[in-house]
């Protein structure tokens, strides 16, 4: 009887029900090789199929199968169909082996495949993005991807959030979020004749659009895409990346805080339980902290401190910063990690930041000098995620769009929100890759998108 | 004792824990009037709170609250937070209500609110995006959004599928596929100059690129947006939509029909089970029948018919088609139903369709002349889904090329995974927001897009 079967059923099924691992006899396997060494009258394939991180091991030998030759000669990277006869191996590295009975070559693997044995640098993997999953660190990067995304899903679904595709394609020019990409058709100004009939953009954040909708299902969230045209090119920076912004309505800043560490928490405990051998990789080769790290987030209280809290004990630190410290500052990496870890010691949210560093939407505080703004910091990184309290006063808000010189006609219907049935509100914006990064210890952003896209760097 | 509690809540405590339900004495709510009506010393609120379909009634009496005359005042639209008494009502409409001891308007609700009592059209609905997801189609159709979304994601997430996120932004000028959007930050045609150094478009399909993680992880899903800059205005278009791509590697068109078959009803049965009341809706207000036609595509065996014998029908069928019938033309809406609902009277997938008329990237089959496509044909619309089994040889992949005169060079690295591993996959597309349309019965694709984008439209 040949059962067919993937590599993670197997391993699923050695660590869960080891009777009825027993009881399989023979097995078909497909999946691309790895590594293919023999001598003499006997062979070891280590075969890959995608569905686990680890590998099978597949012995062969020339007085059982009928192609021995051909089959010493699969190369790295060839794809093949593979039946045996499946062996608990309790004294071997690997604790179960298949004896091969038939080997089949689907697809054979050309001389010049990038991914041979020796290592590559990132950066060089970099200019084969369709190949590099195959390699060890992307393959499990790329995975906890979509691990990752599965947790943030479940978590606001389970608690009833309505998920909120916010338009790509805007005529909201973003406000001074900072540089955007144009959608156009045409290749000169004249935007009465482009496809909108205006100027349209790639959207920085679908805050305002989910606003929206959050003052009508009360707790919502978007998760996709959003663009940033600036020239900057650092390892945190990606023109294209995918966000997550909840929106809680009847809601303010603790509320929000609360959501944001429940979240953290949950997204831990996803990928450790949802993907082990992943997780080990990364402790193993990446960062030999991350698994520790990240437990230890799980399992302590969210301190919090208002910024000027902060500013105080940063002027009293014994410690030389690169930037001199005034209230009114926006923090930098140097200040938000001292705090976080040298006062705190764990993350904290730092919270009513001054007004003039702040978006234009958030809740003025009662003092008229700071908004009801969150930042989490966490130690290792500082800022993971950035929220607010949402300004829901009419008069207020318009105030202070003033103060800022913002243009308001585009932004009538957000305002008016406040005018129709407006209530406290809140919400925050995490950056999905960047919170990728921070789980595994991945140091470049371009390594944890499958397609990363920066300044003159658009690969395919 | 005051229980803060959602309308969600109550309402499912009532139909799955009438006996929790019953020690509950006084309730908070926060929620949204959608109407206020009274006579003499008693009101009635209808409250809607975003948790759920139905509203929770307010009874309010001058006896009771002190601010009757204010409350008897609330304006259809307003934020209000209500605290009283739960009472169960098993003679009344409603299944309980609250008896009010205490109201306090949040947010007020101006005269110009556009969705006063009165029904508007929808055509009038798509000028105020911000704000029809109150009215009551809008607001079951943006919910049942969310819940087909989580549909989507657990069915490919319980299988073991990788969610990839691929790029927007490509360089991949899409082959053909129709008119695309450009991605820019001039406005000439200098492109070397461009943030990217070279032309770059908004996707059309994550397909090719998630066909290079499909031959490392077997099977994968992407579920994000794309789009097109077709200047066609008609109720099933529009500019920028969202798109399930799956893709399965070691797989041919069988199991890609399978996979697809699998997932619609899947699909059908997580929206029954998931957004009953929405459903209830639109079965009593958009389409009478949208629930019995769901039911009987899950309950059906999805038929399987090759291209050749559809055009065999349609050449014997007894009807006078608006379009001439003749083999190697591409099926109109009305073949589709005519095969669909006449010859199969079901679910049906039409197969191996004239390599004319389908896409470069499609296995040719062993009569040189049709390739292993299938397209999913479902009573009441035609095409739901279109799929195939993609060509996995370089050298036939390389003579379509040539055939249908495209450039090769933007499209190496897609020919390279042929030479690398590759083998026989499969994989489809499915319109998301079609889908949508379908099951719920709605018309219009500009009426199932949170913010829909078409030509000459971008509102917000």
């Amino acid at each position: 009887m040949f059962e067919f079967i993937t590599v993670r059923e197997l391993y699923e099924l050695y660590i869960n029900d080891r009777d009825q691992l027993d009881g399989i006899e023979y097995v078909e396997l497909q999946g691309w090789i790895r590594t293919n060494r023999n001598s003499g009258k006997v062979g070891f394939l280590a075969l890959n199929d995608g569905t686990y991180f680890k590998n099978v091991q597949v012995v062969y030998l020339d007085e059982i199968i009928d192609n021995y030759e051909e089959t010493s000669h699969i190369s790295t990277g060839s794809a093949v169909k593979v039946t045996g006869k499946l062996k608990l191996t309790p004294d071997g590295k690997q604790p179960f082996e298949i004896e091969a009975t038939h080997i089949v070559v689907e697809g054979t693997c050309d001389e010049d495949f990038p991914l041979q044995k020796k290592r590559h640098s990132f950066e060089y993997m970099r200019e084969i993005p369709h190949l590099r999953p195959r390699a060890n660190t992307f393959y499990a990067t790329f995975r906890l991807r979509s691990v990752l995304s599965m947790a943030i899903h479940e978590f606001f679904q389970n608690q009833g959030f309505v998920y909120v595709h916010t338009p790509i394609i805007t005529s909201n020019d973003g406000e001074g979020a900072g540089e955007m990409f144009r959608a156009t058709t045409i290749d000169n100004t004249e935007f009465d004749k482009d496809f909108f009939g205006k100027e349209a953009y790639l959207t920085v954040t679908g805050q305002l659009h989910v606003e929206a909708f959050a003052l009508t299902y009360r707790d919502v969230y978007t998760f996709g895409p959003a663009f940033r045209a600036e020239n900057s090119n650092t390892s945190r920076h990606a023109s294209e990346f995918w966000m997550i912004e909840p929106e809680i309505a009847f809601a303010d800043l603790e509320d929000d805080m609360d959501l944001i560490e429940d979240m953290v928490k949950y997204c831990i405990d996803y990928v450790l339980d949802n993907a082990p051998e992943e997780m080990k990789f990364f402790e193993s080769m990446i960062d030999k902290d991350c698994i520790n790290r990240i437990k230890a987030v799980r399992d302590s209280d969210f301190k919090r401190m208002t910024y000027t809290e902060a500013i105080d004990y940063l002027l009293k630190a014994d410690v030389k910063f690169e930037n001199k410290v005034e209230w009114g500052m926006d923090l930098n990496s140097e200040h938000e990690r001292y705090i976080c870890e040298k006062i705190v010691g764990g993350p904290v949210f730092l919270t009513d930041y001054p007004k003039e560093i702040k978006a234009f939407y958030m809740r003025l505080n009662d003092d008229g000098k700071t908004v009801a703004a969150c930042d989490l910091l966490v130690p290792g990184i500082g800022e993971l995620v950035g929220g607010s309290q949402r300004e829901e006063r009419y008069d207020v808000l318009e105030k202070i769009m003033d103060e800022k010189g913002m243009a308001k006609e585009g932004l009538q219907w957000y305002m008016d929100l406040r005018r129709f049935g407006g209530c406290k509100h809140a919400g925050f914006g995490l950056g999905f890759d960047r919170f990728l990064m921070y789980l595994t210890g991945m140091q470049n952003i371009r390594d944890v998108e499958p397609f990363p896209r920066t300044p003159r760097n658009l690969k395919f």
